[in-house]
């Protein structure tokens, strides 16, 4: 990465060394994030987490904290409470206080999503501070095009400032959804809406991956400047399918590492693994396709 | 139970024996709640306290509190006007403030389901610090599927947080709900909603038993995870039956104990407190069926 | 009557002197309220105080204050704004200061009620301090049933135990109403709301009489538990009728005591203070019927 | 004026002098206020400053400072905004600061009107202190009858309290509009308005003069009791139909004095001031109309 | 220009001097003030950004700042987030952080425009005392007409008056938008819009220039009074179109500069910047058409 890391400048003075330690953690120093999704027990309920293609292990929220803690990742993200209640046996794991969530019950045909901030990075300070945790920044989902956006833009605003003010990193999820967004996933739109992320101030922009081949990206990536993008993990169906998405992701169209939910952990703990193992070697160490599906068949 | 009790990292250092000893108190050690629902005078106006099948006791409020003195009973749960009104008169119960209500008016059909926080946690905060009550913990009702959950999720996050902060428990009863809501009592979505709970950090999740035999509520207890999982009393018709069933639960599904309202109160005092002995010989001591039965029948 | 008078829970040890002698004050020992109502100058608008069956003196607002300076009562409810105006000049009458109020205008057929808090506990505590005026409570309308009615609640909650915190009374105007309410007063639906009123933990609740003779309101008291209960004025035509029914909801039901509005001030003045009189001994004193029309007609 | 000028209760003492100083100055000792009405510019947008009959200076919000430097006025009531900006130039008006305002561009048919409160009385303070500008109170419009009133009540009553604190006059402009108000110029309705605002405790008033002789406002003014009512100019075509009509609601009807804004400022200069004189005439010195047309006319 | 320079009054003594220099860098000691608008990114999302009529250079939004630090403007107004990211490299740049945005995907035919404050002044004012940027001012859309404008109204109100309070310059783009505006460009109405703006108390108007010739901005330019109106650029299509305008809006109706947004930052980086010397030279230093136009073309 040519990239320097330099702190934005609502990071305080005081506040920039450990900034800086909290981004160099979640990219390893390379600039790119690999990061572990898991709040989809509130976003799908338990879908995610039983069937016929989901391992066993997943049922358990603990599964979640077993990879996170035993592969190599740049962040861990979730919801405060299920950090909360695991991270005093998991102290190593870098976190990522994912602040709010919504269900998939109420369809978008019959209102337009808002999904609310849960707790104040106040709260999530105080938590840092009283616990001694790896938290290395807050997550936030944003829906332009919902009729209630403006409500989700003002609290992602003042968040993403009150994060920086105390040295966390801040990451929004990012996907254009309402009765008036006619398609998700057009390549021009997504690049309105990393545009909008950087406008607001955030480290890193998370997005679905546009209709088309991976370069159509590149809009989005240099609509958002230098706030970095990623993409979701999405349906990809196989791990090689995954993996060749990724690495043309990142070297056709500049995409700053990943954003992986459901591919991770619907694996059992050891295959999880790898396949963490393989996206950071892939984003981390500019490790090739080869190279990088050796690490996740374990060979 | 195998389970360690354990602390939540929101709860900070100087409050852990506080939390611990009211984990400790409302299980009796066990791990497995027992919790005497009496908030039902606004949920279900005078309802439940009236009627050919309900005991001339239960016309007063008193009867509830009169119940949680004589009888074994890990925490009893009202409304704080309540708790402020009788607990001088019986100080050594345990309470749980139970903090948002509605009525049953407005029926789901014409409006989605809200209930919003009624005090904060800083004057229940406040009240167990003038007044020297046993005040071990909080409650909150959330609906998922409401167009309203988003403002209940953010109320039961913040005041869950707020709550082990000062070394409260929490305990969320979650009940899906609300036009888009098709089946309340889907063990698949039951257990998507005890995620919901694990992910707002609440210690236990109180949930309406989903159709099906009570094996079916394991997906939902593996969802929830360290958040122990409780079932409403519900409609059981007769006392052994209600035993039998909760037995069941506890032993083929894991659920961790119990909250039992009107199948409690709506007893004479002499018989209800003879139940709550045998529902918390359950929980508790492991008791099987048929003793637990003869503590009912006080033979 | 043979209720002890106690403080609830939410009333700070340095401040159960003063709400003490408040509740003593406004039931004069009695443990019965007296309660004139003077804020339908919002919820009726100007209905009230002119027209062929009300008294010219009503026309002014002075004249409520002139009736409960002359007369014998327990508290003389109404706005802030009113009290402010007119209680330096009045400064020995016990005030209850009415925190919301609503014009009738908007028919509930066209939209449930909401009626929200106008002033805070902290405006009428500092009023109090400055002022040095009597105020001896605080005062608000919820309306179970109504689609607004989680804001109320939540209103309602905390400025209860606010104004216990700081040794005010607080009594409840409950008051079913919405598209959804069938009938406002049927006996049980009462029963549930005189229950709403206990949980919130106001020390009365004020309703309309419900359909039926005296007798039927035993089951909101009993519901109400030691939250008293106290019946509004309503439209009764006859002074001797009104007095009547009072001594049957005390005697027969339970009621403790009563809340009148029109039926006192649309009277002239005189007749009004000695409408008053007659009323507060039915509830202070005990007195019965004969004597009570006795001390009304002023013979 | 044989009404003495108290302060209310909600005054505290050590701002009684600067209130009382205040309303003296506003009413120059009569106890009737001359309110000069220059909050249009937001109400009805550029229509009043231009066009066939208004004269050229009112196309400059200027002329409306210089009206009120030049002429005998009690107050001048406009938004902070003007205030701030030209203030400054002129040091010796007594201001009052208009707190909400809305557009006429949704009609009221479409959706009932809402005005919420821009500035808080605390910034206003602020401004006065350390502008050293002379500022004797607030104005705030409530909409009785519109389905949002609640709000609107909420924000009058608090702020005409913390208003009070601080030695600030409070006028509230009353008008009821909605879907649900048939006539807006009904005198009973508007009787009804100004008991409202009594109830919210405002020192003034300002209505619409009701449909009929000015006799007719006499309920509105007896309505008020000690909280004081002025009427706004509306749509009087000449000078000496609209000093008459006000020299009648003083005089028939107890009007206590005028609130006046585009019979005012859509005259040219010189003629308004000697308007303003002439209404202030009437108002403080009891001026005769001949009299105060000889004012008007500058003869 | 002759209008002198002046602090409103809510400019407090000590900040007078910030305030003054704030003006006069931002109008460069004219009074006239050049904008260079970069908030479209929220706006139009990527539409303005790429394109057939775009230069390359405008997909990076390092372009806005790379021409904000080479051209000769008044400041550069754009939204915090991007401000943080790119000002350090950037330092010499006035700022005017834009503290609302709303995307275009929410149709007005579809729901009127509401644009919500992202930060609080409060926040900004940290910003600029932690970091040393130079922040001149800030911004902030109103849509007067929306349903709503209440909302909006008051969140301007609160912020100009907070950002004088703290030496900070204020803009209001102000547009007439929603279901019940007819015509959006209506100079009578754009009139009105100028006056709301005065009276909210804003340093500077942004509006669209309506319809007809320059000199119809006469009437929003009187309107506004001391308020100072400058016009967005539009969709002005050739550089010598776009300067003959602004020429003639300044010398033949008296706007105080420019706001240019697209027709800057779609040109190439070497022409923009001449395009905004050319702007400039017009605004500041009274330059004829021809010789902005030798400044436009580099000859």
């Amino acid at each position: 990465m040519s990239r320097s890391i330099i702190a934005p400048a609502d990071v305080p003075p005081d506040e920039r060394s450990r900034y800086l330690a909290n981004l160099d953690r979640v990219t390893e120093g390379s600039g790119r994030l690999m990061l572990m999704a898991g709040d989809q027990k509130v976003e799908h309920l338990n879908d995610d987490f039983v069937g016929t293609d989901v391992a066993e292990d997943d049922g358990d929220p603990e599964h979640l904290f077993r990879i996170a803690a035993q592969a190599r990742i740049g962040v861990f993200a979730t919801q405060l409470g299920l950090i909360a209640r695991y991270a005093p046996d998991y102290p190593d794991i870098p976190y990522l206080v994912k602040l709010n969530a919504k269900t998939n019950l109420v369809p978008t045909a019959s209102a337009d999503p808002l999904s609310r901030q849960w707790h104040t990075v106040e709260q999530v300070v105080r938590l840092r501070e009283t616990s001694g945790l790896n938290i290395a920044g807050v997550g936030y989902t944003i829906y332009p095009g919902s009729r209630h956006e403006a409500e989700m833009f003002t609290e992602a605003a003042r968040l993403i400032f009150e994060a920086h003010q105390h040295g966390l990193l801040a990451v929004i999820w990012a996907y254009p959804r309402g009765q008036h967004v006619a398609d998700e996933h057009d390549p021009h739109l997504i690049a309105g809406v990393t545009g909008i992320v950087a406008s607001l101030g955030a480290d890193f922009a998370k997005v679905n991956a546009p209709t088309g081949e991976p370069a159509v990206l590149r809009e989005a990536v240099r609509a958002a400047g230098r706030t970095r993008v990623v993409c979701a993990g999405g349906g990809e169906t196989t791990a090689e399918g995954f993996l060749r998405r990724l690495h043309a992701q990142i070297h056709e169209a500049g995409v700053a590492g990943s954003a992986t939910g459901r591919n991770i952990h619907q694996r059992p703990l050891d295959e999880a693994v790898r396949f963490c193992n393989a996206i950071s070697a892939i984003g981390f160490d500019d490790t090739g396709i080869d190279d990088a599906l050796r690490i996740y068949r374990g060979s």
